[in-house]
């Protein structure tokens, strides 16, 4: 482990497609974008998924005994199988053998593991998980948290994932001043239920963020809101909805747009630009999200990921650790307890 | 008003575009539908917007004084002008005049006139705001509710929207066992947060309807549910996401589909396939959302509503005032209260 670059643990037994194609986007990453790649999980299972001329003594194989099934319940999983690949990627971290986690495994038991063997970074109450939504601005995503770590959320809670997203959002995305929104049922300060009413007045108040109102639903996608704070319900409804709406979108083109010798000769034509449609309604370019409040860099990629998510999710582990996102957080974290203590 | 067709009171000022386009879809359902229209306004506005060949004998204008604006706060304002135009429409149906209300006015204002004047169906501790949203099966939409009435929902109240949807679904929809799902952030019962599992639990017990189980986000589109209960909070992001998706869809591939010259022969050639995507993703097409629970038919419409979904409004206020819908509630309602108490 010589290298300078970012030194990436990769869950390669978690996935619907693990570990061949978690293997696969993992090698990629390594080739194209320079990064140390640590492959945990069982060693023959990943050797064989290795391309017959890998030179061995170029990839990191990290032995992991077990793995957490997609219907164990996480916490208990997380703590009856201390050398679950899971748990042992973020040991990885923990002991500074890496800088980051990536997996496709089960979410629930990939953040119960960060928690745990991680732990919060100080001044966080919660950790949230965010999720970057593609926009009707091209190039301009909106990062959504919390989007299922915590079902219920105090308004302080929102507070603090406002602070993180926007850090993530400034450092990494390289947006200068992050606008943040408060998602809620109408624009007024005055909408929405207790929390929320409470919320957008913490927001409104905190200096360190550029917070500009509530977001409806209908906001969501303006390309108005850099970053949009939400209780881990609704962000996790609205997330599982946008994916598949995507879908069911795609099926409707799909559907009707080849319908017809002129809907045949037309699609024919136009086969580049459809895919470009689809690559700016697909979820999978964004390759993951960001676990944000624990002390390690984790990205949790969808369970249905296959090469080139995991390739997108090691960038996306790669940037936050290049632009020192953790740090960040910490540091700025810290000096507003400060001049608000 | 001899007519033995259903009687709606249209609340004519309500809307972006009231009074002509509120006029317009009133008159063409007179005509297609066979119902009566009391339209409800400032008499002289409306009768200029009627077409001159009118037989103003068989258009009844109910005059109302004054209207509720948009950046009213709606209880006060209900309150502070009992002659506004959705107050008068009100208290037609409470006194026997009329059926059913359509508004596009301000939807809260139409909610607390709804309450107010008319009150709440015994047995029924919060009225409900009912959406239905296509699916990814044609022809087969899913009623959610609530969008919007309630922002914090006890489990109780979301039982009984499930009664209240399931009896709408069988006979106005006309589906005989409607499935009816509680949206929640994982299929298992024990998911969520302490409402969510408690609400589970009373769905699961109640024999009156069929509850498949929880219905994630991505389910919502699915087709497989017939009926999805929420509190408003969730359920008004979610709707005005869901509307707004449709219009960033159709956006992004009028971005992308006429790029370079193969991209503008392919288009121009697809021109009646791209209308047909358009329509499938449209709402307009559903006319309103219905509010549920309050002692008389109320179709509270989208304020950007132009004559087709005003048409669209009416036609399932018709519908409902037809299949007796309040009835059915009241009554069904009635036997399950005294099967339980």
């Amino acid at each position: 482990m010589g290298s300078t670059g970012a030194r990436i643990a990769i869950d390669a037994m978690g996935g619907d497609y693990a570990p061949d194609e978690i293997v696969a986007g993992a090698l990629r990453a390594r080739e194209e974008l320079g990064v140390e790649v640590l492959l945990v999980g069982d060693p023959q299972e990943i050797e064989s998924k290795l391309p017959p001329k890998t030179n061995l003594r170029q990839v990191e194989i990290v032995p992991a005994e077990e793995m957490i099934t997609m219907d164990e319940e996480p916490l208990s999983g997380i703590r009856r199988k201390p050398k679950a690949s899971i748990n042992v990627a973020m040991d990885l971290v923990k002991n500074q053998q890496a800088d980051a986690v990536v997996s496709a495994g089960h979410s629930g038991a990939a953040m119960a593991a960060a928690l745990l063997r991680l732990g919060r970074l100080r001044g966080i109450d919660r950790p949230a998980i965010g999720a970057m939504f593609p926009t009707m601005v091209a190039g301009k995503p909106v990062l959504i948290l919390d989007v299922g770590a915590n079902v219920d959320c105090r308004p302080k809670f929102l507070e603090q994932f406002a602070v993180m997203g926007s850090i993530y959002s400034q450092y990494v995305l390289g947006i200068p001043e992050p606008k943040v929104g408060l998602l809620n049922i109408g624009e007024e300060d005055t909408k929405g239920n207790d929390a929320a009413v409470r919320a957008n007045q913490l927001l409104r108040e905190n200096p360190q963020i550029s917070f500009i109102g509530n977001a409806e639903g209908r906001d969501v996608l303006s390309g108005h809101f850099d970053v949009i704070v939400c209780d881990g319900f609704v962000g996790n409804v609205l997330l599982k909805f946008a994916e598949a709406v995507g879908e069911v979108m795609l099926q409707i083109i799909r559907e009707e747009l080849p319908q017809g010798l002129h809907g045949q000769i037309g699609t024919a034509i136009l086969k580049p630009n459809l895919k470009r449609i689809k690559q700016r309604m697909d979820h999978a370019e964004h390759g993951g999200a960001l676990l944000l409040g624990v002390d390690g860099i984790c990205i949790i990629s969808h369970g249905s990921s296959q090469a080139p998510s995991i390739f997108n999710a090691i960038r996306m582990a790669k940037e936050a650790v290049d632009n020192r996102v953790l740090h960040r957080i910490q540091s700025q974290y810290q000096s507003i307890q400060q001049e608000s203590g």
